[in-house]
């Protein structure tokens, strides 16, 4: 039962694309994750997946668009959508999202995170 | 397929208490709440729930505490669990619950807000 400070947890790690785990809701999870550079085009199969940009500004390519997310802005994926997250600059996300969902989806490769590691 | 701006949807309502609803995931909203004063005693007995301090602080006392949330902080309050949000200065926060979530869960009462109130 203590505050969770959203900024300090981001001051433990430095690593991009590796989310780190702040706090639970029922079978969901908030995740912390640093973006620098271009992720891959991936989807989740069975979730919508959440970014919440806390600090920087981020892009999330569609196959028939690119949304553009500023800092204070969010944005719901919907399940099933290819999307590929891009930071030109280093951006700091909020991720709100099933407990286990993989980063890569069904994707797969070297980008593909540990899941469930907390801070 | 476009963003949200947090600060932008908070500029379109005024009332306290009265969560609005910004975006969904899979069975989850997003809504957005002024907080002003004291709320009522409650519980929610089916699932936990989420306090994002986006502006401001506010207070969530529990039966044998008091939890300080600061502008940046959150908190998942566990199902089942007594509490009463308070702010002594307008408090904006984001919370994150299942769907259909009664702000006042088994209390009722004045401060029962409508649900599904989207902006």
């Amino acid at each position: 039962m203590k505050p969770i400070n959203i900024k300090e947890k981001f001051s433990k790690f430095k690593d991009h694309w590796s989310p780190r785990v702040v706090a639970q809701m029922n079978d969901y999870q908030f995740k912390l994750a640093k973006l620098k550079g271009e992720f891959i085009w991936h989807d989740h199969k069975d979730t919508d997946e959440t970014f919440i940009v806390i600090k920087g500004s981020m892009q999330i390519e569609f196959r028939d668009s690119v949304v553009d997310l500023a800092e204070g802005e969010m944005m719901v994926v919907p399940k099933g959508v290819a999307h590929r997250p891009i930071a030109k600059e280093e951006c700091h996300v909020m991720l709100v999202e099933p407990e286990g969902m993989v980063n890569t989806g069904g994707s797969g490769g070297g980008l593909t995170a540990e899941n469930d590691v907390w801070i």
